[in-house]
């Protein structure tokens, strides 16, 4: 593996060379906040996607599955729309996911099969097709290097705030950059669906090796996030790879490409779960001492999708007993007498018998926004694993439980 | 299968005939309430137990099932404290669990091997066997054959009410009883922890019969219901069967058993949901048209366990969309071209487009309290499986977000 320098840098989306990006207002969104984004590269370049594995998949999933496969790994354009999730809308839905795809490519002048669609908001509800054609119209013009930002507003639908990043390389190979902006994971108005990631590079990668790294590096990232467990019907993440930074990564670069779009990925997925419905604090649930990785990632998830540890977090409860009580069902190997769990760097629970007495120093850690905990499933196994969600407010019920209409 | 007539009746677990039974406050709770239940048969009387499947489990647990073994399938008596669960006590719980069931032996004059032994309450608290032991001999001194009340008191940790069944069965074999108590599922107070089920018969029955039967009821009443997912380390349901009714079951009555002691196990389970933290309402999920019978379980515990879904019917939102979000990735086969979805009566989503013009006539329904939610996965398969939960509420959140101390 080699030495590699990561910078955070501004720009986003468009901080790598050769993309272009705009974020539009519509009116697909009733309250006229922006809801259209397009990003562009010069020419079709080597492009690669991860899926929702929903088998309830909307129609521009569908779509964009098509055309990666028709153009045979490559984009010049990625169009997305918020406030309508064209999910569940039948024939229509295609029909429109296509033509979204199409009036996107004609308006650039690219070929149909080398623009992906994404779209995100009302489940059930058509695209309303005159608005998005002058939302394409609109963002088209207003293409530009420096859009990133816009291009962030244009896929939120009720984020409490945009997720961008953007990261430069120094590496071996040369000097390289990655970008990208997502939205949120909860479903966070009733009826309101999506997580979606797009990510852009300067390198210059085949689109197979493009593939396995962003499947690689979404493992780690946006697919080590969960805020209530719910994987929605319109899930994507998308990578376009321009090579205008001159530096060619071939298969033996695996490593590095994966390490820079993680670098990436990473504060976009941990943007999401900050901010997530009714979140108030970020939780890096840490699980060592596994049988396997995929043990361990079992149990991790299972804690982090606890309603019982996600509230005593919430509350400040240093709640050892709900650890060893989700480990113990979570369906991985454990041992309980070996078993060990810390909330932050206090030793909660360790031999077979909880020391309490160090309970209120848990309780102050617990004070703070940033929480870690961790659990040794005592199986004497190098098994381990990383998630991130977040807490479980009152909040949450009340955005969730509120009618539609 | 044989016609039969079950009718309720009162007595709880004392119901059926050769059983006394007494709860009495002997101070492990510092409320000063019942604490410490006693169910006894007039002599080892065929056994049987299903306990939770979580790996961290509590001393009693581990104490049950040997004494179980050991006897043969036989139990003359049954000890229950509440207040402390007994549960991550190392070493010492094993001693106390073990004392406990020797105690009560050794005062009601049976072998140690025939007492089966049950704790629910704070985890990593030790017992006080001074209080253990005076409970037991004041409810030992209190056995009474109208004692189901009482016993149902003493299992009771924050239930907001007690849980107790009886009916009577008229069959082709004769006429006997079957009776029960049972608490909460919901971990309802923070460190709290356990499902409990308690159920009698004065049937005659082997113990292979009993337990074959036992189990293949809970499948169906207590393993059918769900809070909030989690699985406590203290879970456990026993069975004692008197013979006192003269009525001989065998192995070709299985069935007929089955049915009776689901008759008392389902009213427990179900009132264990209706008295679920903060919930207020009682859901009951219906899948259909599965690949199988598990796949139609696996998505109708996605559904169940969904806060987004619980979330929606608290909030009184026919959210269609949710229940048809979480179908698809239960990992249950699934066709989103020919799923049907039903809220109450009234049929939602079908042929892959939705009937929102029917919301409104949904969201009356929703303001009822017993609600039936339907999901058809559209495989065309006859699978199918039914859970009953309760709604998410922001009461949930503030009963378990609370500080311990």
């Amino acid at each position: 593996m080699s030495a590699i320098e990561i910078t955070p840098i501004d720009g986003g989306i468009t901080a790598p060379g050769g993309f272009r990006a705009a974020g539009v207002a519509c009116g697909i969104k009733a309250s006229g906040k922006h809801d259209l984004t397009l990003v562009a590269a010069e020419r079709p370049v080597p492009a690669a996607a991860v899926f929702t594995t929903n088998l309830a998949q909307a129609a521009p999933i569908l779509v964009s599955r098509n055309r990666l496969a028709a153009s045979g790994g490559h984009a010049a354009a990625i169009v997305v729309n918020s406030g309508c999730a064209n999910a569940c809308t039948g024939v229509d839905g295609m029909t429109h996911a296509n033509a979204m795809a199409d009036l996107t490519a004609a308006t650039l002048g690219v070929d149909p099969s080398s623009v992906l669609v994404a779209s995100t908001g009302v489940i059930g509800v058509k695209l309303d097709m005159a608005k998005v054609e002058r939302g394409i119209t609109m963002a088209a013009a207003a293409l530009s290097p420096t859009g990133g930002g816009d291009a962030a507003l244009g896929i939120m639908t009720t984020d409490p705030f945009p997720k961008e990043a953007a990261i430069e390389i120094v590496s071996a190979k040369g000097t390289f950059r990655v970008g990208g902006i997502a939205k949120g994971s909860g479903m966070i108005e009733p009826m309101m669906a999506t997580m979606l990631g797009f990510v852009t590079t300067d390198a210059q990668v085949t689109p197979g090796l493009l593939q396995r790294a962003l499947r690689a590096a979404v493992d780690d990232t946006f697919n080590a996030i969960t805020v209530d467990g719910e994987c929605s019907t319109n899930d994507c993440v998308f990578a376009l790879a321009s090579g205008a930074s001159g530096v060619v990564l071939e298969a033996t670069d695996l490593r590095l490409l994966v390490d820079a779009l993680r670098g990436a990925c990473e504060p976009l997925a941990i943007g999401i779960v900050r901010g997530g419905e009714g979140a108030t604090k970020l939780i890096t649930v840490n699980v060592g001492g596994a049988r396997s990785d995929s043990d361990a990632k079992r149990t991790a998830r299972a804690i982090a999708n606890s309603p019982l540890v996600k509230t005593a977090i919430h509350g400040g409860d240093p709640n050892w007993g709900r650890l060893v009580a989700v480990a113990g069902r979570s369906g991985a190997a454990f041992s309980l007498d070996r078993a060990v769990v810390r909330i932050g760097p206090i030793e909660l629970f360790s031999d077979g018998t909880p020391h309490d007495e160090r309970a209120p120093e848990a309780a102050e850690y617990l004070k703070g926004h940033d929480i870690d905990v961790f659990v040794d499933l005592g199986t004497g196994g190098q098994g381990q694993s990383r998630i991130w969600t977040c807490d479980l407010s009152a909040e949450y019920v009340r955005i969730n439980a509120d009618y539609r209409t």
